[in-house]
């Protein structure tokens, strides 16, 4: 082991191997707090040759890699386990920018740029990346790749696999892929760079990809909406998206105790509207023109006349778009300040989200009087973000209660159709969840393909699958 | 063999086993008439089940499967070799829908059915199935599925791949695998999906689909240009998308000796001009107002501004517009019609366009003097269908100098970061090829990958990876 370090600094530099557990610390204990392990050496080298050195250097020494991005991620994916034998692979140095092209729409990034980079790069081109996510100025493009990250405007530009035209990947014997194709159209062999892409590091390191660039859409038309039920909200997609031609970008979903909250701790927020209301909903149109105000005004007259909607008030301003949005980003922070909670982010069929949540709520508080359903996501793709705050001042019940509620939530999705992880991923957190909610058939397909790419499970182990 | 033939029979009924060469020869030659074989039967399995069986016998029979939609395949994909003991499964009598939701946006369908009864089903429940191809009344969406079906409206929807969001797949071993989720996010493992889509039926076969739908456009917009240059087609790109916001569906390339087949073969065709140019292009905006006609106006008037255009057509009727994609699409046919081809499906980065068309037409013509260059495609993707046509009378020089021709042309597209194989895939025509052009290490990953799900090698051997 003090051999493979010894090697590591050799190639890398003594500043690039880290050791010392306070140097290590930030890398070892994951952003929510719960994952925390311990590592033989955080290793941070500055190019793909690097890496590909780092990951035959482990494979010859029999240690595993585990690749880390922003450490942002929400269920232990990124960081070491306790054993304190596994290297920490960081790509926080490889954050160029390699190339933008306007004309072919594409931009080429090694791993480690934070996603707001990317943002930034592409506006300064006048195009668009659109992935949009709440840790955009901390995640990075490679943490996005290999977990396949959603976010907020997914409704209308897909998860992050879908803006991935090539990658570049080192292998887990320590040789490089080299995907990196601009192509939108190359049918020469099974598409390699799919495997990749939200594998969470356990079949190799993604050390760059080439993205989409999108069209610009500087003018947003933005609107906060009172509704009366979650089939309101699911009723109202198609004649948002009929209204918004194209221009959709976001249809958020809010209970009533995920604002509450939101109310109650963050500081200079206000209720836009002057009653209550059991549902919320945040609709965001972008396009290029005053065009996406009217389409966003003839939408909220259609539903209003529908009986689709109770109130509603538009953003007449940067300012005004900035505090609605802060109430449906607000959840996360604001939910913190009220105790333990137990998250879960799940997709269900559009169609069965409303039964879902009249069906799942009740039983849920019957198992645990006093528990508090903070419900929000993005219902535009069925992704619900059904959170759980405990009965207030027993953290305990909720603790204690926590695999049953659990348990009764991925049933309940399940037998729907849905999927308990929509865009968080498996990491450690739900890999036995995942596993055991998936058929005898899947597993084995999954299996097979670790077996194939990673033969020696030096990557990325006891995470996604055991 | 004879038992096996016995068994199908048994499990699946007389009629749905072929074995008269008679009966089989519609199955064992493509569309092309350039690949034939012959087969030891051929099965027409009614439902998922049966297809299980037959796969599930053949594969305790250790006898090879052949997967088959439409058999409109250009390179070979789909028809058994020359042995004779290999069963071709045709799906084609599974062509249920058996869901549409327009709330959801999805539709679910069985291998079988047509392209085009797809998009007939979207239709009628107001919705778009935008995958649009020359053969779309008779491949069917299994195939489309397993070849990465590409077109001409991927510019703006993508490829087959980013229109499925789940399957239904028989695996080599007979098991079924039940992916047939309506889910825009669902990150619970590798998107096993990914592997099957583009296949080319060599991991197993696709018996349904889960497909997305998007907004109907039933306005169009539609314009023929002559340009002086690939590069003014190129330069154009950016223009276009910008004028066309979101609404830019398509952007194809016509060069002067593919109108001149279709001029001197078609009936009912004629040139839009007075004049002769050396390159032409078809654009069209889609969408649901006349906003479309506004953008393609600007969009021309901005082009002609720039000096990018040379003239231009804009139809001014349903029958008009027809008249203009008749010489887009009229190509392929009118190129059957002079004398011996040599086609080449080929993408290339945007930026590369121009320089692969200005040095690989004068090499060729150097190497085969009298040699035509039928040159057209999706240009808005990057991907030429870069065709050769004899030397008038002289079909026998193409046949002679094809291989040194088309070892030319991957050479340069290879040299320019492109792909030799843009959506009609690799089946039996390109299989050594495209290995000769990949590096070891992703020639590796692609044989991990097939041993991984068919490690006895029994689906579609031979075709697609050695």
């Amino acid at each position: 082991m003090t051999d493979l370090v010894h090697d590591l600094r050799a190639a890398l530099g003594e500043s690039a191997v880290l050791t010392d557990p306070a140097d290590m610390a930030a890398y070892v204990t994951d952003w929510t707090g719960v994952f925390t392990g311990t590592a033989l050496a955080v290793v941070r080298p500055a190019s793909t040759a690097e890496v590909a050195t780092v990951v035959r250097l482990c494979a010859a020494a029999g240690v595993a890699v585990v690749p880390q991005g922003g450490n942002t991620g929400l269920v232990g994916g990124g960081v070491p386990d306790s054993g304190g034998d596994q290297v920490v692979l960081s790509l926080s140095r490889m954050r160029r920018i390699r190339e933008v092209d306007p004309v072919a729409d594409t931009l080429i990034v090694e791993a480690g740029a934070p996603l707001a980079t990317v943002q930034e790069a592409a506006a300064a081109a006048g195009r668009l990346f659109p992935l949009s996510l709440g840790s955009e100025g901390s995640c990075t493009i490679g943490g996005t790749i290999a977990t396949n990250a959603g976010g907020t405007a997914v409704l209308r530009y897909g998860m992050m696999r879908e803006l991935v035209l090539g990658l570049e990947v080192v292998l887990p014997d320590g040789r490089v892929w080299d995907g990196l194709r601009p192509l939108r159209k190359d049918n020469t062999g099974y598409d390699l760079k799919q495997l990749f892409i939200g594998s969470e590091g356990t079949l190799g390191v993604v050390t760059a990809g080439v993205l989409r660039l999108l069209p610009a859409t500087p003018r947003r038309a933005t609107a906060f909406v009172a509704l009366e039920s979650v089939s309101a909200a699911t009723a109202l997609l198609p004649l948002l998206r009929e209204h918004g031609g194209g221009q959709l970008t976001t249809w958020e979903l809010l209970g009533r105790q995920a604002l509450d909250l939101v109310l109650a701790h963050l500081p200079g927020v206000r209720d836009p509207f002057a009653g209550q209301h059991e549902w919320y909903g945040l609709v965001e149109l972008a396009g290029t023109s005053a065009d996406v105000d009217e389409r966003l005004e003839s939408a909220l007259e259609a539903a209003a006349s529908q009986g689709l909607l109770v109130d509603a008030v538009v953003a007449g301003s940067p300012a005004q778009r900035e505090s609605l949005w802060a109430l449906r980003e607000g959840v996360s922070e604001a939910q913190k300040s009220e105790g333990a909670t137990l998250k879960h982010d799940v997709t269900l069929p559009i169609t069965a989200l409303s039964r879902f949540v009249a069906e799942a709520g009740p039983a849920l508080l019957a198992a645990l009087p006093g528990l508090r359903l903070v419900t929000y996501g993005h219902i535009g793709d069925g992704n619900l973000h059904y959170n759980l705050s405990a009965p207030v001042g027993d953290d305990a019940a909720l603790r204690r209660e926590a695999p049953r509620l659990t348990r009764m939530i991925y049933d309940a999705v399940t037998a729907l159709g849905g999927s308990i992880s929509a865009e968080h991923g498996i990491g450690a957190l739900k890999r036995d969840a995942a596993a055991a909610y998936k058929t005898g058939v899947e597993v084995d397909l999954l299996r097979a393909v670790k077996q194939a790419i990673d033969p020696r499970g030096l990557m990325n182990p006891g995470k996604m699958l055991a």
